[in-house]
Parts: C-alpha cells; sequence; structure tokens
C-alpha cells in the first residue's frame, strides 16, 4: 500500500462530509500497514469548531492504541492540516503526516510553519487534484 | 466581576487537573457575565493529546450556546494557549482571550504569533505568579 492508496481512503472519508454539507474533508491514521483511524470534519453537525478531520482521527487512533503518541502512524488527510489541527499532530508525535490539497488561506505553513514536530516526516501534494476539487466542487455549489 | 476573578475560577480548575496529576491547566468560557463552561486538562485521563482544558471548554461553551462561535465570549485559560489551541480559539472567533502565566517553550506567541482571530482581544498576566507557580510546584514534585 502506498501514499495514493491511503489518501484515497481519507478522499472517501471527505466525500462522506460533503454529502452531509460539511467542508469536505477527510482523514485516516495508519499504522503498520493498518488503518486505525478514520475520520471527517463535522464541525456543523456537532456545532464545533474542534471537530476537524484531523482532530477526531487523532483522538480515536490513540484510543484504538492505548497510548497519545502516533510516533509509529502515518496521518493521511486530503487539505493541508490548519494551526490547531497541526498544533494536535505535533502534540501526538506523529510520525509521518501526507497531505493533498494546500491551503493558502488556512494551512499551518503559512500561520505556524514550526508547529509541527521536528521528527514529523511530511508528504506534500498526494491526489492534491482530487483533493482540491472536492473543495472546490463543494464551494461552488454552495454560492449557487 | 473583573478579569482576576473569571481567572480564580479558572485556576480552581487547573487545581482539580493537579490533583488528578495531570498538568495543571484550567479554564473557564463567560459570556454576559455568566461563565458557561469550565474545564481542566485531561490528557493523561482521557489518552488524548488534543484534551486541553481550553478545547474542553471550547466544545462546552459552543453546546451550552448551541452555535459554534464565540465572539460574545472571553475565554480565561491560566496558561498561554498552545498553537493548537490558539488556533481553536482562532476558529471560535473568540471575543476576547485572557490568560495568566506565558508559556515560553510551548505557547502560541512563538510559534504562531498570527494564529488568533484578529477580532480577538487579548489580556495577558492576569494572576501570573499564580497560574505560573501551579505549574512550576507540578513539575518540581514530579522531578522527586
Amino acid at each position: 500500500m502506498d501514499d495514493s492508496y491511503y489518501m484515497k481512503q481519507a478522499l472517501l472519508e471527505a466525500q462522506k462530509a460533503g454529502e452531509r454539507g460539511e467542508v469536505p474533508v477527510g482523514a485516516v491514521v495508519v499504522c503498520k500497514d493498518r488503518i486505525i483511524a478514520r475520520a471527517h470534519n463535522l464541525t456543523e453537525t456537532l456545532t464545533d469548531v474542534t471537530a476537524h478531520a484531523e482532530m477526531q482521527a487523532i483522538t480515536a487512533a490513540a484510543s484504538t492504541l492505548g497510548g497519545k503518541y502516533l510516533n509509529e502512524c502515518a496521518l493521511y488527510v486530503t487539505v493541508e492540516p490548519c494551526v490547531m489541527c497541526a498544533g494536535a499532530i505535533a502534540w501526538a508525535q506523529t510520525g509521518k503526516l501526507v497531505f493533498g490539497a494546500e491551503d493558502e488561506k488556512r494551512g499551518y505553513q503559512r500561520y505556524a510553519p514550526q508547529a509541527l514536530h521536528p521528527k514529523t516526516m511530511v508528504v506534500k501534494g498526494v491526489l492534491a487534484d482530487e483533493c482540491a476539487a472536492l473543495m472546490k466542487n463543494f464551494f461552488a455549489a454552495k454560492r449557487k
């Protein structure tokens, strides 16, 4: 299984979010070639700004593992994490972060480029077009 | 009720955290002179790096209000928020942030000074000595 495979799984989560009117961002956490958490953005459904896909995926993965740290895990998320999520990814000492589309407006790279844990490996741009298209179509439909 | 009064309430929450072996950080959310949420750090108890006092307070306050945004609220927290919490405080469009002790190592001011919402009013240093003392005593006891 390569990064594209797991990003496709994150994309399936993002689609679920979009179908329920949520900004379509999805995430999965992979540990030893196994997906141990899947989540999508639920901020509207839960009336909770903290319910981003990554936050829920981190919480769920830690629960599955029985430990707070995800140093042996990879987090796949369809869109570049925001500052909040980058902070959580850092606290979890996540081993690897893979994201699809960049988020120039709200992404951590703009506001907190040093926010991640120094040991976190970062891979950018995996299936970026598909990830970005989901977002573009969602917001285009909203403006109609 | 002034900022010191509400910070004392946050300090009570921080003490609760310390008593259960959690890093002693506490928070309250105030809306129209009423405390609508109280929370303390529960990262160890919940095995969840996202369970900072501020995160829980924001989630609880939004639940009480029935809306995601805390633009008419003030968040009081005993220690300077980290990057993750600053991001959440921004997403919630929090009207006012009041914190006690600064956190030079992990605080948002170092890593993401622009992370907050531009409309959020920030007040620093309220009961800073008491807030810092709780932290110092906790870590000193841990090292014994």
